[in-house]
């Protein structure tokens, strides 16, 4: 395409691109409740607007497992109000049905499904957020399928070997097969590919005349040895990746000289963590295809909530204040009241006009204060911008410079046809590690730490997936080991303190523990390299899943990459077993 | 009708009625699990067989207030499979939809959008169970209403005065007026009728035209002075009331002689609690309207898994044992071997040829040991019955004879137009009692009873609602308290027990004083004279919430009324005030 062709006829497929839109993202937040539902409102009134044949989502349309009924309903009637009418469809599905949307017990596009009426349907694949649980392997997406309301593609349903069938698509005379893979934790689906047990199928009929759009929803940016799937991993018959779960907006895509296809990334369109990826402007893509010719236009958004992050290396202000300066704090206070009011102010020069975007900003201002300045009382900074600022409580957020980490190798010099071509690859059997790491913690009674892993696992699985049993197995589990540990040291409990006295202590003490296993799990990130977390880690544990964890001072960002620090976050499947490689590590 | 007159022309609304089907009861449960799922099935199926006008669900179509994933992608496929297509529907809706229908950003009747296609529109008020919940008042059948398989409807926004609009429906000459009253806290409820702050709007026009259908879901039988419905409450203008929540049925009209009403009483479709009105043979109905003339057909349920219960008073036994009699223990054991094994061979020829009825029944023997006996092993007795009872850990349910309770008295010689004319009557504020009753405890410092009640009643909600925020309170409150107390006398924890120690103790510590919360509120239920729970109270607290508390021995059951033991178990908003009230009272 140049721009000179970008015509819509009836053979041109118009794709409204969008992912992790993160429904129900702090929905309980007095000021930002709302910019979730509020952006995917703005979303769909898009695709409306510019008429698209369908819409494509990338995963995470939900950003809780088992988002809540607001979630769901709001959800439910943005579908309903926007993608439901008489506009016809132009666009045939040529592919068996029956494979491509195996979730619900109606197999087949929505918008032929003759008891409902579909202006605009919409492909989503599953992602990390919002994935399959339970032995129905059911996910949010799947109450939308039931219901006609979303296409759930991209779902294997098996862990050990996966074969991609595409959703072929012919509008006029163009064709374009839809590949989908819903999230899977990186490290499997790595081991999946190094051990050739991801197959895409191709269409064996004009396979030149295939457009192939790929959706994927896994780490692009390298998390750790095999925990991200390296672009070069994906078939090169591929015409386009659509890339989820990497929150930066990298829209424009970019060629992969490899591969030979080009990689979008949409990024999320609304910010879960108060990193340099969820800064940059936020946009969705309208894809226009035509044969096998594409172009990508970037639509900004409008409801996303500005988000404008700095640094400040304190020692950098020796003209100014040195730690032995009289009053120092304070001047240090006073430099980043100034950096924070400047902010602000351009955030407020940007918005001029934009009548749709909320009027407060989210604001960090990351300060490192090593070289023996102090902390200021941020309770009390934060108190001058309650009427200003979206996120009043955490603008301020110290750190301490550390030494720069050696740089993860990039990958370019990898040999990956050998990698592919390896059969069975030393330490990538996460199962053996954490079987072995089971054993020796039983061995050497480390109770400590397994208690409090159990304890922190068990609470952020709760708080992510709203589980109920976690919470009873984990009694049970800690109740049983109470016993046994408390028969062999013999300990009685106190007979002179009255029951609902220790009844009462005992919720203190379940707190104390909670604050153990965070500072243990604060202590380990330091250890991985990862940038410090927020004293409120338990709730930024289940917020911020997926911030790339960027060290400080952030690196250049360049096209194509987000930040790549070590060690970043994983979460579902694939965190345990991350965690216990790094343990064993040690 | 006389059944010569029963004729489906193009006068008559065929109906079927439906309640309390408890989606997802017991779901995890290996045998039982999918009993409530198989039964929605065939009751659609039968709808959609009897080519039915709508049906009318009387609430609780969930068991839990927020059902699994499991639940509502099995309701939403079952609805969807049977409810949409191209039959056409052969009635008008003639009342302000907007009014009707006033849960969704949809407010018309589901087969009157033009982009669904609805063969069988299904109206539902909401029961307590489903009832709605946070601050937009949402409950989970409004989800489904959102996607417009089903029409929500008698959702009263005020909880101080009610005006019932009815849908108003017409089908050939007959006019159909469809009053819903979704559930609301009994003695609330019972509160604003008597302040005659419940209204029932009625068409001006053609007023005697009009056939009156009404659907509750409150306590009919009486829990308590104030903690039901009396039939006498409701307008004399009704024809026929939909009566839910009681899960006995007692489905053939009875006739209310007072307010020259009938009563219809569907029952649950499936037994979530082993009381004798659970045993009651389960059906549903199908109501013929043609005028003013009314015919209800009673269908039996096919799939609902068959409930034999039975007594025994060891003390009538003189003939073959005493406490005295060597080796009695195993003779009582051998004598309910006996009554099990007889209700198993009854179950057995009942079902003969029913294909579609689950092999194992539901058998419950309630042993009356008072005067002596002891109570035998009921493990290795469930053991026996494993492969042939579905609920092989409570087949017995030993119990000591009380002296029998004054009855309440009954309300027949009651002057309801007279209390309904009272404006204010004492002794109904209940939230005056309430506050009455934590400022004494904040003065005397009653903080154990406080700290339990407080535990118990949360983690009753947790169970019931699956609300993580009621156990966050907790903690905090607990916390809050527990570092006041732990000063005030100026107790400091052991520092010779290391931290995972205390920790895990705690979560032992945890679990007595859930221990102590249940006990005491198994005592305070003893005194109110209901029957003795299970030991495994916390289980049937989330479970059995509908069970009517029948005094043993059960009193002879007639038509029209259920059990009416004092002080069943309230459950939702209501059950804190019943509660405190009771408290109050000693």
């Amino acid at each position: 395409f140049s721009s000179a062709e970008i015509l819509d006829d009836e053979d041109t497929f118009k794709i409204l691109i969008a992912t992790d839109i993160h429904l129900g993202y702090l929905e309980k937040d007095a000021i930002r409740g709302n910019d979730s539902y509020n952006t995917l409102d703005e979303i769909l009134k898009c695709a409306k607007t510019n008429q698209v044949d369908f819409i494509l989502l990338g995963g995470d349309l939900f950003h809780d497992n088992k988002p809540s009924r607001r979630c769901l309903h709001n959800c439910i009637t943005m579908l309903r109000r926007y993608c439901m009418g008489d506009t016809p469809i132009h666009f045939n599905i040529l592919s068996d049905q029956n494979v491509n949307f195996n979730t619900t017990e109606f197999p087949w596009v929505n918008y032929q499904d003759e008891n409902l009426n579909i202006s605009i349907p919409a492909f989503s694949i599953h992602g990390n957020h919002d994935d399959p649980t339970g032995a129905e392997g059911l996910c949010a997406l799947d109450l939308l399928s039931a219901s006609g309301l979303v296409n759930h593609f991209g779902h294997s349903h098996s862990v050990e070997k996966i074969e991609i069938s595409p959703i072929l698509m012919q509008k006029g005379k163009t064709k374009l097969a839809l590949f989908g893979l819903g999230s899977i934790p990186d490290e499997r689906l790595y081991r999946m590919f190094v051990n050739n047990q991801v197959t895409m199928l191709r269409p064996k009929e004009d396979q030149d005349e295939w457009f192939n759009l790929f959706t994927i929803h896994q780490n692009r940016s390298k998390h750790g040895p095999t925990n991200y799937i390296p672009e070069q991993f994906l078939d090169d018959f591929i015409d386009l990746v659509v890339w989820g779960h990497e929150h930066e907006c990298l829209i424009a895509p970019t060629r992969n000289e490899q591969q030979l296809f080009y990689v979008t990334q949409p990024g999320s369109s609304v910010a879960t963590s108060l990193s340099p990826g969820e800064a940059t402007k936020k946009h969705i893509g309208l894809l226009r295809v035509k044969g096998r010719k594409m172009n990508l236009e970037k639509i900004p958004l409008k409801t996303v909530r500005q988000f404008f992050i700095q640094d400040v290396v304190l020692a950098d202000y020796q003209d100014q204040f040195t730690p032995d300066t009289p009053q120092v704090t304070k001047k240090v206070e006073d430099l980043c009241y100034a950096k924070v009011t400047e902010m602000l102010e351009e955030a407020e020069r940007e918005r001029l006009g934009c009548l749709l975007t909320p009027e407060k900003p989210l604001i960090r201002l990351r300060v490192d204060y090593s070289g023996g300045f102090e902390a200021f009382n941020t309770s009390r900074f934060s108190q001058k911008f309650v009427e200003r600022v979206a996120n009043p409580k955490d603008i301020i957020h110290f750190l301490r410079r550390r030494e720069q980490k050696e740089d993860i190798k990039d990958e370019v010099n990898v040999d990956y046809g050998k990698l592919l071509k390896t059969t069975a690859v030393e330490g990538l059997r996460v199962e053996d590690l954490v079987k072995q790491y089971f054993e020796a913690t039983e061995q050497t009674v480390q109770l400590s730490l397994l208690t409090e892993k159990g304890m922190g696992k068990a609470i952020q699985e709760f708080v992510d997936k709203d589980e109920k049993d976690a919470i009873e197995e984990l009694i049970t589990y800690q109740l049983e080991k109470t016993q046994r540990h408390l028969q062999a040291r013999g300990v009685t409990t106190e007979q002179d303190i009255d029951a609902e006295v220790r009844a009462a202590a005992c919720m203190g003490n379940r707190a104390e523990e909670v604050n153990v296993a965070i500072n243990r799990a604060k202590a380990l990130r330091l250890e991985r390299g990862d940038e410090p977390v927020d004293a409120d880690l338990s709730r930024e544990l289940a917020l911020d899943s997926d911030e790339d964890s960027v060290p400080f001072p952030p690196p250049a960002r360049g096209r194509g990459r987000g930040g790549r620090g070590r060690g970043g976050r994983g979460r579902g499947r694939g965190e345990l077993s991350y965690y216990l490689s790094q343990i064993k590590a040690h």
